[in-house]
């Protein structure tokens, strides 16, 4: 395939998983309570739909269903476990966004969880899809081995925890008002934690599903670790660069803020030779899995990462 | 045994399922990150510990703990459930006591979490709870079967979910600011999800734990639902008759925000003659385990739970 027929491809199975995704998180977020639940409150649901429904690239949910699809695991496992990472994804971004952390009026365009409903529902919304990530990928539904479900929940319960990206999000708050600035390497792990340690788990997660040797389980990890560290670095670029219609919340807010960003860090330049070198690096892990050219989806991805406008 | 020696026996083992859990807690609650895990930053973790150690009668360990040993099951396998359940129960309170939803300075006779650190702290340290608590059930250290492990996972998040715990506190919020009042139903409803959920899955995980037949599951879900049910009958007549002192927390404070209590639609006397049929609904469900004698010290839970000070 030549780059433009794999952007395409890229552009189309990055729709499709969006599209999948969507529709199950649809189903998994109806009003009827499932066995064990009494009643689901209607504008609780109703909030949680909303920070979850309708937004995104669905990235996160795209790693895991293209990861596992490596191993030819394909349909439900893949898809709920998708879900469970999205709800995570977005039930962070709803706490992130209150007035007390973030204090953003504007997500993807939109009103944030606490502007369109109220701040104690916005709380909430956000602990009720956290937990109903946990639900999701133990249940039954998502695979018939009780033991795999327990380490799907064990590795994204740690990724998404205080080790990870509620701790990421506590330093990224401290960095805000310490008397000395991050340097680069508390900046890389702060940003390793935050948004890195999902992003890595979407990947681990296809290899757990497809039953990864530990050679290609530690070059899913090498991969991950890699596509997380261009994500960040193309994200404080695009703070730094981009506008705000593009991006759908307020640009240069980072910098207005004295927050930690490897832009500040390593100048403009700097972070964008970064940026290269780690896709160079995604893409090496890549093929030491062994997985050939059924890893190019992958690789298109780290590309994507690097190179978004929004 | 007679009364005081059953009264002094369910003390004994009360207190030492709290001294279990406590140790547990602060081991799990240690400065030294896990595998997959980045760092633990260090005031995150001083405030998770600050909201989880040295507090409260540690009831639903209690639960967990004697209910798996109605079954023979002692040990890690209980006490890691405990101490789950107890980190998600720690968190409600963390992010209830916010000033977005209760706004209370005072828990346990001490600051609340967002006053002894501040409100992006609190809300953080109660995420971090909630997903520690899953990493906690799902470590093969708590069972060594994963189909069980999974099972405990599942069981919890539908007890702290949308469609228990976490609703259970928005349709309270909601009766704050409602036009009419919650009926009967509605109270008894809300508060099965609010207060009763945690105490039944306690009570379910040791079943799971100790593989009960499903009638003698059915029997404990009965006592439970019965012992949730009492408790909060009983914490209702506590705000009406308590004081702010041995409480705690601020007496009173229901009735003064109009939220809905059972001592408000049935009366002092009323509660407290529910009460008591549901210590007797509870006793009843015990002896229908067929486990015998064995169920006294959770029999006297239930009378313990419904004539508490405090």
């Amino acid at each position: 395939m030549d780059a433009a027929a794999r952007a395409e491809e890229f552009r189309r199975r990055l729709d499709a998983a969006a599209d999948a995704t969507e529709s199950a998180l649809d189903a998994l977020l109806a009003a009827r309570a499932l066995p064990g639940e009494i009643v689901r409150p209607a504008r609780l649901l109703e909030a949680m739909r909303y920070s979850t429904l309708g937004g995104g690239k669905r990235l996160r949910p795209f790693l895991v269903i293209e990861s596992a699809r490596l191993f030819g695991v394909e349909g439900e496992s893949a898809t709920r476990t998708a879900c469970a990472l999205e709800m995570i994804h977005c039930y962070s971004l709803v706490h992130d966004d209150l007035p007390a952390m973030d204090d953003d009026d504007l997500r993807r365009g939109r009103p944030t969880a606490h502007k369109a409903f109220d701040e104690a529902t916005a709380i909430l919304s956000g602990d009720g899809l956290l937990t109903y990530a946990f639900d999701v990928v133990a249940d039954p539904a998502t695979h018939a081995d009780g033991d795999l479900r327990a380490t799907l929940v064990l590795a994204l319960a740690r990724a998404a925890g205080l080790g990870g990206m509620v701790g990421g999000q506590a330093l990224d708050l401290a960095a805000e008002t310490a008397a000395t600035p991050l340097t680069i390497d508390e900046t890389l792990q702060m940003q390793a934690m935050k948004t890195g340690a999902l992003l890595r788990f979407a990947v681990d997660a296809g290899g757990i599903l497809g039953g990864a040797t530990p050679a290609q389980a530690e070059a899913l990890q090498r991969y991950g670790k890699a596509l997380g560290a261009a994500f960040q670095v193309a994200d404080d670029i695009l703070d730094a660069e981009g506008d705000t219609a593009a991006l759908g919340k307020r640009a240069g807010k980072d910098a207005e803020r004295g927050k930690a960003t490897l832009v500040g860090l390593l100048g403009l330049d700097g972070a964008k030779t970064r940026c290269a070198a780690l896709v160079e690096e995604a893409t090496r892990a890549l093929a030491d899995t062994g997985l050939g050219e059924r890893t190019e989806i992958l690789a298109e991805a780290a590309r994507f990462v690097a190179a978004r406008r929004n």
